[in-house]
Parts: structure tokens; sequence; C-alpha cells
């Protein structure tokens, strides 16, 4: 049997913290794909306005396995 | 509401010009994805013929959003 | 016309060696996309039990073109 | 209306956490400057004694408009 | 007199975050080693299943004095 | 005579060209800077709104000449 | 319970191929380290003599877990 | 029948362009060299004299085929 | 007495593997170079047609000396 | 207390030596700032003319203190 | 017969010159290892104290043959 | 009139240090190639031998001239 997996990057986005950004974006991803097995943060950025941070960015690498059979 | 981009990677191709290149691959990909946000070039290349560009490529990457409700 | 390849990055499996890791991969990517013009692989890992290795893994990036009229 | 950002590295420190070090950090900076609007982390590291962490410390990359009548 | 420090590289895991993943493995390596003065952290990653994350991990280097009479 | 040159990094914009945003950080730099000696462009990007280049962004490292009696 | 991996760097060297260098390392780590769980080659190099190749070199980082206990 | 590619280094430099630079250093090249059949540019530099480019310089690396007759 | 080693890169290629790539470049390369010490792949790529890999392709870097009289 | 750290990319140039061209370097930023704690080299590069050493140059990294207050 | 060698990462330092941070944090590692065949310095930084080098650091790699019958 | 210069890697070795490895490199250049114009090392790298260092290595590129009408 044929196993393979696949890596797609996504940026997650959060008003709260680099954490939720994580998860929002997990979240987002586990709708359309099953599977999920590992996940990479290679970038951690925010935004900022009036020395706040607006938004807290995450680029992440996520892996999901691909069935044999599709 | 739910924030998160997917970053994918295209190599654009033209006879042209470097820009040229990259300006198809734009093209490209908006008739089939929405709300790209933006653009990264990666890698600049070019084939050659005879002493003579043939191919200028742009390796790229592209942000664009996915919607919440996906 | 346009031309405009498409990189994407997949991980091959195997309990036999790289090689085979790799070309599973492929083999799994062409059933469900035509054009396949190249391969880079950019991390070779293994997962041993006992000393014995028993699943090599090829990280790999794969280019394949997309038709300018889809 | 030109626009050019600058790009500054700063590295924040905090006995209690990294958001705590990079917070400290952007509140340090905006006393000074205007137009702060991003920020990128570019390394985590801490200083440890008697095996506890002494001091939590973030390498940020901080960019600001810069206005172009200046 | 001599002052050499060894730097070595742990994968820290944890269920719970990767500041928890952290400070096991400092708290793990405490336990043999003395004099151990900073940490950087050079990967963050995780592994999933059912879309929750089930392990926290975080490569990091770790550097301790080695006493000049050893 | 002492000589020593300090690098910074700017990030141009420009709704025109990457050539113009360089430019364009270039003659911003030139009003407070005297003595500019070399460029290098360490990133390319740009944004996009409705599939069209909104801004081109060039990141550069910018070297100058600081006097030896300042 | 605590789960801490140790990573460490070895070179392994053969007259045969590259995968014995590999195969040949990981054997003489066996010996005295239990649970090893990866393996990532991160350089291929090879020392050659009058055209051809006298030894395969593989650089490799090699993880293994530490008992909580220890 | 071998087929192998040599690879090279080049600075090309121009008053007018990065293009015009890179232009020249292919035709200095071809004088030269048969067969070249790619490019890749790895730099983008210039030196400036009164807030004025005064050299465009693109360092690129540069592949032409060797034939195995040689 | 002087000893200077010269490094050059070299693309071996072949329809067979990687390894008869790699063979192919350094028996290229012997034929006119005298002293090859030592070799290093950095690249490992194919070109593939119709899901099958046609060519593999080996990048590395190749050492040899540079005899002191020269 | 707040504890800020800057970090800024110089380049020291000396006829003598690349010791001569950091220590000049950090001679000069000294008279400008206080609490400089710590220094990088980042390049080490040297420019020639006719055979010999005309100008030793070290890119460096040089971090010092930002007091609270300021 | 195996040839297996480690890659161990030491931080030399000393109060004179990088040379001697080296030169000490090898001859500190002679005492405890036989067989050191190689280093390689990846980092060269050094810590300040009122515009005066007061520690020279050397990040070093060590290679050192580890015996086959270990 | 065209200016090109090209890139060359050399390693130099020394039994006494890295600087008279580099220099002996550059003399030894210098014989077959005019209008060297300058140097970068990329690498430091020794062999011992009993725990001394035997032989200094420097890993470096060196630019030279190309004149346009050769």
């Amino acid at each position: 049997m044929t196993t393979v997996a696949k890596v797609i990057e996504l940026v997650g986005e959060s008003g709260i913290s680099w954490d939720d950004a994580m998860q929002s974006a997990i979240r987002e991803a586990s709708k359309t794909l099953d599977g999920i097995t590992g996940v990479e943060v290679v970038n951690w950025t925010a935004s900022l306005d009036n020395g706040e941070i607006r938004e807290y960015k995450v680029n992440m690498k996520l892996a999901f396995g691909v069935r044999g059979d599709r």
C-alpha cells in the first residue's frame, strides 16, 4: 500500500495571540482535509496599529495523508 | 470570524520579460482563485538557446484568502 | 499562449528505499495530475525501530504544467 | 507621494515570557517611532541560571513608515 | 583559566503547550547537566490527531559550561 | 583615517514598478543620508487587488559611509 | 511523564555506497544508544582517488529518546 | 552518451539597467562558451554616486553543456 | 610548498539513476582534471515525462588540487 | 524595568587586517553609542589590487542597550 | 571495519583573540576525546565592555572518530 | 564597453594560519589570473592530528575582471 503525504502552507491570523492564529488555521483546514498529521511554524509576524498589535500571523506548513486509492 | 490565507508556489514563463512572466502567472491564477492578496518572487531564472534568452521564468509564492465559511 | 507551472510538496514513504519512496509519490501524484515535468528532493529522512529503518521518507517538490485554458 | 518604510532589529528581554519580551520592545520603540506597521520574530532565545529561565529574549525586525516629506 | 561551552540539541515534547515542552526539556537536562547558560529554539512543530494537537514539539539548542579541570 | 560604513534596511513601495520602488527609496534616503555607496535588493514582493498589482515592494539593504570625525 | 529526545550528528563512511555509509553509522550508534527513532541526512560527500570514489560519506542527524527517569 | 553541464558564476555590470547587465554578461560569455542552456540570478546589487545609481550589478549562475567527447 | 584546491560545480545527468549521473560527471571531469579529491552533492532533481523519470540530475561541487608550480 | 537592545550592521575597513577593521568599526561606533554589549561578524571580504589585499572588510552586527527611560 | 565520526558543537572563549578561543576549546576537548580530525568555525562573536572586547567567542563544530569496537 | 567579472571558488591551505592560507591561494591565483578585484571567505576549517591543528583551510570566492575584448 502506498503512503503519500502532502504539505501545504497556510497563514493563520488572530487578534488575540499566535497560538490562537495557529489553532484557527488548523480548525479551518480540518473542515476540508482529513488526516492532518503535523504542523511546523515557519514564520511569526504581526501587524500593528498605534503601537498595539492588531493581528498576530503565523506562517505554517501542514502535512496531511493522501489515501492511496484517491 | 476566522481569517486564513493559503500560500501556493507557481512558475510563470514568458518569452518577453520576467515582469511579463509574473503577470501571466497572476492572470492565470486569478481565473480560478479569488482574493489573491500578495506575491513574492523567490527565484529568477531563464533558459537560453544560441546565446539568446528563450524563456524568462519566475518562481513565485502567491497568497490568497480562504473564506471562513468554506 | 500562457505557460504556468504549479509546484507542490509531497512526502513519499516506503519500507524499502528512498528511491522507492520517491517513485511511489510520483506514481500516486500521476493519477490525478497530468504533465508533471520535474521533481526536486529537499529532505531525506527515515524513521527507525530497534536500530532498523522502518520507513524511508523523501520530502520533494513536484512541478506540473497548468494548461492556459483551464 | 513616496512611501518608504524602514526596518530595524531589536532584542526584547523579559523575566516573564517571550510575549512580554516582544511587547516590551514594541512599547519601548513606540515612544520614539511613529507608524510602526509590522513585526517579525527572527530568533527565540533565553538565558538560564540554575536550571531556571532568567531572561526570555526575542530578536525581532520592526518596520515603520517614513513620511515622504521628512 | 579555560572557558569552554558545549552546545547540544534536544527535542522537548508536551501535550499542553510549546512553553511546557521547552520547560520539560530544560528540567530533564538539568538533572544531568550543571551550568546550563542558554537556550535557543530552532524549530516549532506539533503532531495532530483528528484536527487536534496531540504533542507540541520544540527543537532547541542548549549551551552549558564545561569546567576547565574536567 | 578610519573608514566605517553603516548598512540599513528599507522597503520601497511604488504603484508603477519594482525599479520605481527602489529609486523612490534611494531618493528618499538621499535627503537625509550623504555618501550612499551601494544597494542590495533582498526581497521582491507585491500586494494585489482584484488580480491586479497595487503596490510593488522592494526590501533593500543600503550602505553609506560614516565620516571618521562624526 | 516527560518525553525528551536528543539529536546528535554523525558521519558514516563506506567504500561501497552512501546507503551502506548510513546503515553503518546507524548500526554503530545502536550499540550504545537505545530508542533511536529517526534519522535525517544533511550532507552527501565522497572522497576520491584517481577518478574513483574511495569513501562515501553521509553527515546525518540522529534522534533518540531519553528516558524521563534518567 | 554522457551528458554533463558545468555551472559558472558571473557578475554582469551596466550603467543602464539590471536587465542590460545580465544581457551583457550572457553576450560576453557566449563568445567563448557554446551551449549555454540556463541562467539564474542570485544577487541584485548596485553602486551609487551622489544618490544616483552608477552601476547595476547582477550575480548570476550560468549553465552550459560540456560535450561528452571533450 | 603551496597547496591550493579549486572547486567547480557540475551537473551530471543519467537516464538510469542519481548514482550513475554522479559517476558520469566524475568520469567526464577526470578526462581533463587530475587530482580530484572530493565531491559534494548539493541538489537532487529529475525531469519527468508521462509520469516516468526521464533524466536523473545531480548538482555537485568537485574539488581538485592545483599544483603549486602551475 | 524594561530592557531593550538595538542591533545595527556596520562594515569596518582597514588596510592592515580583519581584526583591525573590526576594532576600527567598534571604536568609531563607541563615540556615539553607549552600552555596546556584543558583536557578531557576518561576512569577511577584501578588495585587491595587483594581487595584493588593499582593504580588509568586515560586515558585523553590533548590539547595544537602549535605556528604558529613553 | 566500520568507520564512524561524531560531530559536536563547542563554544571557545578567550580574552585575547578568536584564534586563542579556538585553540583553548580544542585543547580542552582533547583531554577527553581521542582522534579529533577536523574543526569548522560556524560563528564569530564577542562580548564588549566600555567599547573594549572582553571575550572573543568562537562557535565551532568538531569531528572525531569513534572506534568501531566501542 | 562591456564589464563582466567571473567568480571562482578556491580552497587555500596552510600549516601556519588562516591568513596565510588565504594569502597563499591569492598568490597562487595571481600567477594565472589578472585583475583579481575581491575575495570573500565562505568557510573556515582545519584538519587536526593529535590535538594539534595540522592544516588551516579557507574556502573563498574570488572575483576577477574579464576583459570585454576576450
